[in-house]
């Protein structure tokens, strides 16, 4: 007898069919004798017919109704899951985000949990019940409907299971697992049996988009055992995990490409203290994300200070450097996109002498590129050409997954 | 300054245009010095949509599954059209039904309002904002989303009207009023200025359905002056309050048909103390309306006992009564479909001689058969076969209606 909650995304309830299957693999995970929470996104595309439907009547639509706009969306899919559920047999209840407890703080759309009160899943547990709880949702002080922002359910689920020290946490999606790179592209890419909640997190921040990292940041804290499968194969997924057994022969557990990215380059600042501090503070300020940074050789009192941010805020960035590049005392603002960033990542691979050496050996063979190269614990990460990122990742794959 | 509430049903938002449509009656009602309340339907087709998807996964759904789903659909609205004012610089705010204090009992499908604490609209209202407020939309007791039934908007709006003593509850419709019969039908029906709360209730039972008959009594238990006006067409419409004045040369205000009837005879049933009265709280326990009553004159120490059921009752009937015609001592039950109910509504019209002469006149000289007679205060209702009911009601209005 266990508790395990399992997360179901749009895809995997898009439909009728799709959601008597969740209800079959929910009703088989509960003869086999556990108590279960499922958490659902909305169905399909309804969130984005939703924002189509805002959009057509502003440009500019408030926060705060687009929540609650957004919220009718798993109310519906819990709706029609828990009546599956009952249809075969199954007692089920739906709970809405605020139902199940969930108290954010005010931030509209991209809300942060502040608690998690379970009495309410917790008595539906004790009268037999499967609770169908919508991701996604919560409710903030004033009593108004707020949401999770992107991945939100997964970080509901996580939350769920956290809250109520579940066995596992099954987020289930329409791939088997974590993969070395993306089986889409890379037929050879391995499925893993597990990975670390690090390595995910590295993963995950690189564009390989099976897990949203607040969740996965959230399942680390409380040590949550997350499982990522599929809702259409039944086959064991991947494990995430505090720590992992070593897999034979396998340095690196995946190969990530993130074409969501711009280098910036803020031309000439004095070599001073202090100019990283201010150039830095101000875009954290603005909430724009710096990833890499590099800088110049100081030379005739100036430096060249390069860093990376989302392609998404380049012209925001452009915009914000190009007013303070005068107070900064540089002379000029370059933003380069058409860039992507190829990554390794892999928690043993420090111990490793020659693995940076062997991607950029990949790399090299393949004429490619190399034009800023960033390296923590358990990640490598280079920058380069846009057109040349899927050769990339083929080859640096090939030289470490066999 | 006044506080106006404004209902306007699923039509009425059913797109982009019609809700910047709302939007503007909202706005000019705000800048003629009011404070408005707005409460709105689902949109257009929604509800019927989200049933259909309910009937897709089972014959059977859950009461409580189902209203969970069906809170979807003005949460669609309610922001829609609160990002709307907004986007024409109106300042608004949309609320759940739970959000605004409606509180129910846990009927589902059917809740009734146990309590409604407006404190929220009232500081939202503080705020200088309209407030949008899902109608049909309630809470229990145990914190489940619940659903008030057919024409629950309505209701929605009256309460909150009567709540905050609100200066008058604008309805409005796809229609400009209530007519003295359904202008669709009969172009020459008149549009009233005015109705008084018992005549608008006797022409909804009627089957002139602008009003929902449960709106209509809590307005006119706490008074509240409605107004019944076209979303579309910028003209005044129908008052309906307490006591009206009197429109010259018009003795009824509406002659309405009623085709959802079925006449139930129970034959040769004791002509005894007692037996009606078995009869009939049978047929209320199993919440079945009994609408005209009529009683032949016994004869043999034997009468039959015939009355009118909604013809969606009429099998449930049929059952009920056979298991039971024996105990009542009848043998026999007969129902009879295929036949209406038309009657003619006006609370001046008992102080007039000849009101009901002058019916039966019009439908003699179009030889219209009558089976069943039923007069009260404010009305008369004969039965007659379906096929002749449009026929009827033309005859009728333009005897009593110039």
């Amino acid at each position: 007898m266990g508790l395990i909650v399992q997360k179901f995304g749009g895809t995997s309830v898009r439909d009728r069919d799709r959601i008597f299957n969740v209800a079959r693999i929910v009703a088989n995970t509960r003869n086999a004798g556990n108590d279960v929470v499922v958490v659902v996104s909305a169905q399909g595309d309804t969130t984005d017919d939703l924002i189509q439907k805002a959009a057509e009547i502003t440009s500019d639509p408030s926060e705060r109704e687009m929540d609650m706009l957004l919220n009718s969306g798993e109310m519906i899919s819990i709706s029609l899951l828990a009546m599956a559920l009952m249809e075969i047999g199954v007692p089920a209840v739906s709970l809405t985000g605020w139902q199940a407890g969930f108290q954010t703080d005010r931030a509209y759309s991209k809300a942060r949990i502040k608690r998690l009160e379970c009495e309410r899943i917790e008595s539906e547990l004790a009268r037999n019940r499967v609770v169908v709880v919508a991701g996604f949702q919560g409710l903030n002080k004033m009593e108004d409907l707020t949401t999770l922002g992107r991945g939100g359910s997964d970080t509901s689920a996580v939350a769920i299971a956290a809250a109520l020290h579940a066995d596992r946490c099954q987020i289930f999606t329409d791939v088997e697992g974590v993969y070395t790179a993306d089986p889409r592209k890379l037929p050879n890419a391995r499925k893993l049996e597990e990975i670390t909640f690090d390595e995910m997190l590295e993963l995950a921040s690189l564009g390989a988009q099976v897990l949203n990292n607040r969740s996965v940041e959230l399942a680390k804290k409380y040590n949550v055992e997350l499982e990522v499968l599929s809702s259409l194969n039944p086959v064991p997924g991947t494990l995430v995990k505090e720590a992992t057994k070593a897999m034979e022969g396998m340095l690196i557990k995946g190969v990530a490409k993130d074409e969501d990215v711009a280098v910036v380059t803020l031309v000439g600042v004095p070599d001073v203290p202090g100019t990283s501090f201010k150039v830095f503070s101000l875009l954290a300020q603005k909430k724009i994300n710096v990833d890499i940074i590099l800088q110049s050789t100081g030379r005739d009192g100036n430096k060249d200070l390069i860093f990376t941010v989302p392609r998404s805020e380049a012209e925001n960035t452009r915009k914000l450097l190009d007013e303070n590049v005068s107070r900064f005392g540089g002379s000029e603002v370059e933003i380069k996109t058409g860039v992507a960033k190829v990554s390794i990542v892999g928690a043993g691979m420090q111990s490793h002498f020659g693995v940076a050496a062997k991607m950029f050996e990949a790399l090299s063979e393949n004429q490619i590129n190399i034009q800023m190269i960033s390296t923590s614990e358990i990640k490598i990460s280079v920058i380069i050409d846009q057109k040349d990122a899927d050769r990339a990742v083929n080859a640096i794959h090939a030289a470490f997954i066999h």
